[in-house]
């Protein structure tokens, strides 16, 4: 196997040091690194493979031979590189929201749609995270059942804001539990010992950005335009995973044990559902794990043939990191 | 109008201890006030009115010349001292789950069915906290639109499980801020910068005691047995108010203008709703605040006629002690 010449854009990010760990983790054939930032992170030292790599600035000449590039910026900045990177030949698995909709963009989850890889034009597109941690167990139920609609409630962490979202819920439950007022600096409201609607932009149709990312990535990463989805999603004070419930009806009958059965052999789920002892899917278990953890798998009385779940997985790595490595993985085979 | 001699069983619990306060703020016509609890809170006093009150043990003669019994104790305690109360010939409000799906009993959110308290037979049933919360904003909607189905996710907060809830939650985040680990006491699972499917009993059709009460109390109060509901019931480490995401299927078209048009007139019900601002119902700002938030209202495109809600309501005032001493209130009118 032929070893690649790397960047990472954003590499000094929440998101871009779990790409660096997770290329190393899953001895990706680097050939060599390159850590793009900001010019504020210029000369930050991150280590890969017992190696000190010093971070350079993300400018449009830095791609000159890079092969692969995985780009976890801003949309603005992905929008501003990213073409630079694919004029200087590389293949960009882009992280942001900048490109997933684009008709000649893949948007790829491994374990639902490889095969999309092969029709790329130098960009693929990484799902929003709570997509992603969604379609991993919902594929293999659709291929079995047929999903006819969906609607998903998200218990969001603040990683998703990236790094300065856990430091902000770090120090605003110490100022509550020290008896000061929460001071939200960054997120829009406070976060400690509450909750609030996904603080992204509310789009004229009264769903937020990451709401219509969930509607609308999920449709084209399946390929499957009919099926009729809602979210609601909600900021939660959790650190890096996220949870969702996940109420589904199918075209078909489903049974608990049947759906049970699917997910039990599905690949990149692990199945957590022990009624007798309350015990399910939780963030602080997903947190670090590859999987998305499966639970509460119950016939959904308000829908025909009608299934309700209960999620949780890592929005650093499968719902970022990891799925982009995964994708660079599916160049490689 | 006549003053009426009281007795709150459980009343230095986190309800009783609201039920106390809420008496006082509304000025019920209280005549005496006992206040009972179990043998170790013998003797401790609590304000009422100005004056000190001793804390008297909840025992089976301790209703004598009781006329109304606010009860929020546990279930088991319910059962073994409301007959008790009834044969001293008191009325009890039981906030409790033990009575609530009686069919001599009335079940009553005082905006939706105060009918109800006319065929009381000695207990009217205080509803679920997470179904009162649910049923202020639904009933008005309903009316106007005539609900078919609803899908219900929850994000409740620790006071549910009463006083040792809210201390526990406290305790366990400290100790991971201080670097140590978060170790459940009362709770089966950490709940500092976790969340967890909702800790009570799974009943053998998958959903846990929570989710049936909220899909059963909700048929009962609205006295429509027709209507479809699911719920998943999850907590989240957020102190006194619970919020849900509610999705909602009508009988007739719906729009965002007609819902909100109903909402702002609707009793016990205030709408947050500033898309532009991002500015929606959150826990903190429906903490102590008797009226339930509502806010996210948007079509809800997965459902025919469909409409998806985000609320927030103090679990502790409308979710359990105001709306018993509401339905007091009934009893005096």
């Amino acid at each position: 196997m032929r070893a690649w010449r790397v960047a990472i854009a954003g590499a000094t990010g929440a998101v871009g040091t779990e790409m660096v760990k997770t290329l190393e983790r899953r001895n990706f054939p680097v050939a060599s690194l390159k850590l793009l930032a900001s010019a504020r992170s210029v000369g930050k030292k991150i280590r890969f493979k017992g190696e000190e790599i010093a971070v350079e600035e993300l400018t449009h000449e830095a791609f000159k031979g890079v092969e692969l590039v995985l780009s976890s910026t801003s949309g603005a900045l992905s929008k501003e590189f990213t073409p630079s990177a694919v004029k200087a030949g590389a293949i960009v698995v882009d992280n942001t929201s900048a490109y997933r909709m684009e008709p000649d963009v893949p948007l790829v989850v491994p374990e639902v749609n490889p095969e999309d890889v092969k029709w790329h034009k130098g960009i693929i597109a990484n799902p929003n995270c709570s997509t992603i941690i969604a379609a991993v167990p919902l594929w293999p139920l659709h291929k079995a059942f047929g999903i006819r609609r969906l609607i998903a409630c998200t218990y969001q962490a603040v990683s998703g804001a990236g790094a300065w979202g856990i430091y902000e819920l770090a120090e605003q439950t110490r100022a509550v539990l020290n008896g000061e007022p929460a001071v939200p600096k960054k997120f829009p409201h406070p976060i400690a010992f509450n909750v609030f609607s996904h603080n992204s932009k509310v789009a004229p149709n009264g769903f937020n950005e990451e709401e219509n990312k969930m509607m609308n990535e999920t449709r084209k990463i399946f390929h499957e335009e009919g099926i009729r989805i809602s979210a609601t999603c909600v900021r939660v004070p959790v650190f890096r995973a996220h949870s969702e419930a996940l109420h589904v009806e199918f075209g078909e009958v489903v049974s608990v044990e049947a759906a049970r059965a699917v997910l039990a052999r599905a690949p990149g789920v692990k199945l957590v559902d022990e009624p007798g002892r309350n015990y399910f899917p939780m963030p602080i278990e997903a947190t670090e794990r590859d999987e998305v953890l499966v639970g509460r798998v119950r016939i959904d009385p308000a829908l025909d043939n009608g299934l309700a779940l209960f999620i949780s997985g890592d929005q650093l790595l499968k719902g970022a990191a990891l799925n982009a490595v995964q994708i660079a993985e599916l160049l490689t085979g």
